[in-house]
């Protein structure tokens, strides 16, 4: 296992229980929730690989398969002590875009694509196993509220070629820039930053 | 034509039948009722054969078009004779779900796909056409819904697998597991069966 | 640059401009709207494009995203010169669907697909792209709106296929065929054209 493969399980775990916790909140039953946490867990990776033309990760390694079952069960034994399932929806959504901005960036990379098509598809791996979740639960897609949301995965994507040029090993600059998305948005919540409004009307 | 030919075409006929009727509900004209129902019914399989990086099934064999059309027009000469348009919908919504099923765990198999990576693929091809058709329509996503849908496709899914095991030939073995997938719905909403409720607080 | 470049990047623009001012109307930050202008910019192209298991025209070629930006900025700039949204909105939207009607099926062509399925990926791929602006944006998706939108796309299509059953060279094809689904949009939306009713009972 390289880095890429242990950073693209942890966001498979991470998208999986916050489609568990999502679909909980909704009173759904227990395969309602498995193919919920399915959806939300491989629906980026599948966009992902989709637009790049390259084998679906998870269609050719059971891993993934038997990781978000497990991610599953765990969450229903231990939805009690995740507390507030509001915040911890929020958390391991969070960490979630956090990871696959990074692993859509570095499989762009992969390719040879040109840098600012790397940051789009990091953006929007990242985003689209929200907005499937949300789709299915019949929510506002994540992505409209007023978090910042895809802002977080964009500035995360240009962290990681500014550190890039600046020689930043790879290894360290996979795990400082997924920090970056997460920290942003963790910040934007905690503190309500918003972007600069730019309706004089409003 | 074989056994998944006829299968596939007879799947597609219920979809679209289902599509047709889900926009009558909602009063559209002629051609959204056509778009809608084509969608409900290419909507699986191209999820599918895309998943799957084959050539897509409808877009190489125009007979699914015109099937699609004659589908429609079938249901606007009959929609009188087709009683409750809800129970209607849900019969071939019903019919539809079983046999696209059975078609993605074929498909899924003649890849030499994992076992529960082909249930995976029969269960999110055949639910699919129908969150199209719902979101598209601005419903509630049909999975959301407290009706047992993905897990009747699961179930005959993991029915499959039993009965190859079991020996059974592959035709038998296809209609056999396409009912299982039909009964279990049907008698779920027939006799209101729920999933065990998981949820103390509720 | 060809003909159908030329169309390809006009249809982008009116898309990436319908997505900004869509998410503008509902007070997006400046994010948000760049990245609802961009999935309703691409969104039609990578469908078409994964249909037809072609590379995606967006992510090989960087300057569409650099035009997203762009019309993104200029969007945000001549706001107040763009008078009602709403009205603005319509034209962009009925001047994306006419281009991408007539680039999908000059792809299909390309690939010697049928005539019908040719119509059926330009009419998806020019309604897809509003689909999803609508869907994240939370809307009822414009295609089941009461005017008609998918029908402009299917008539723009045949108008294209007798066109050139009477030997209009390609390049006026091109532009009558487009300007044919945006006329019939427009005239449809001005004088409140519906197709006939189909239920007495409504």
């Amino acid at each position: 296992m390289n880095y890429v493969e242990i950073i693209d399980i942890l966001g498979t775990i991470a998208f999986a229980i916050s489609g568990a916790l999502a679909s909980m909140k909704k009173k759904m039953d227990v395969f309602g929730i498995l193919i919920i946490a399915f959806a939300t867990a491989v629906g980026g990776g599948t966009l992902r690989d989709v637009l790049l033309d390259v084998p679906i990760t998870w269609m050719r390694n059971t891993t993934y398969v038997y990781i978000i079952i497990a991610s599953v069960i765990f969450t229903l034994i231990f939805r009690s002590k995740l507390g507030y399932l509001r915040t911890s929806l929020f958390l391991f959504d969070t960490i979630g875009i956090g990871l696959y901005t990074v692993i859509g960036i570095q499989k762009g990379i992969g390719l040879e694509l040109p840098i600012v098509i790397c940051i789009a598809i990091g953006t929007m791996s990242a985003c689209f196993g929200g907005v499937i979740r949300d789709t299915l639960l019949n929510e506002i897609p994540v992505i409209f509220r007023k978090e910042v949301y895809a802002t977080a995965c964009i500035l995360g994507g240009v962290s990681f070629f500014v550190l890039q040029a600046l020689n930043v090993s790879d290894g360290i600059n996979y795990i400082v820039s997924g920090l970056v998305v997460i920290a942003i948005r963790l910040i934007a919540v905690i503190f309500k930053v918003q972007l600069p409004n730019i309706y004089k009307e409003g």
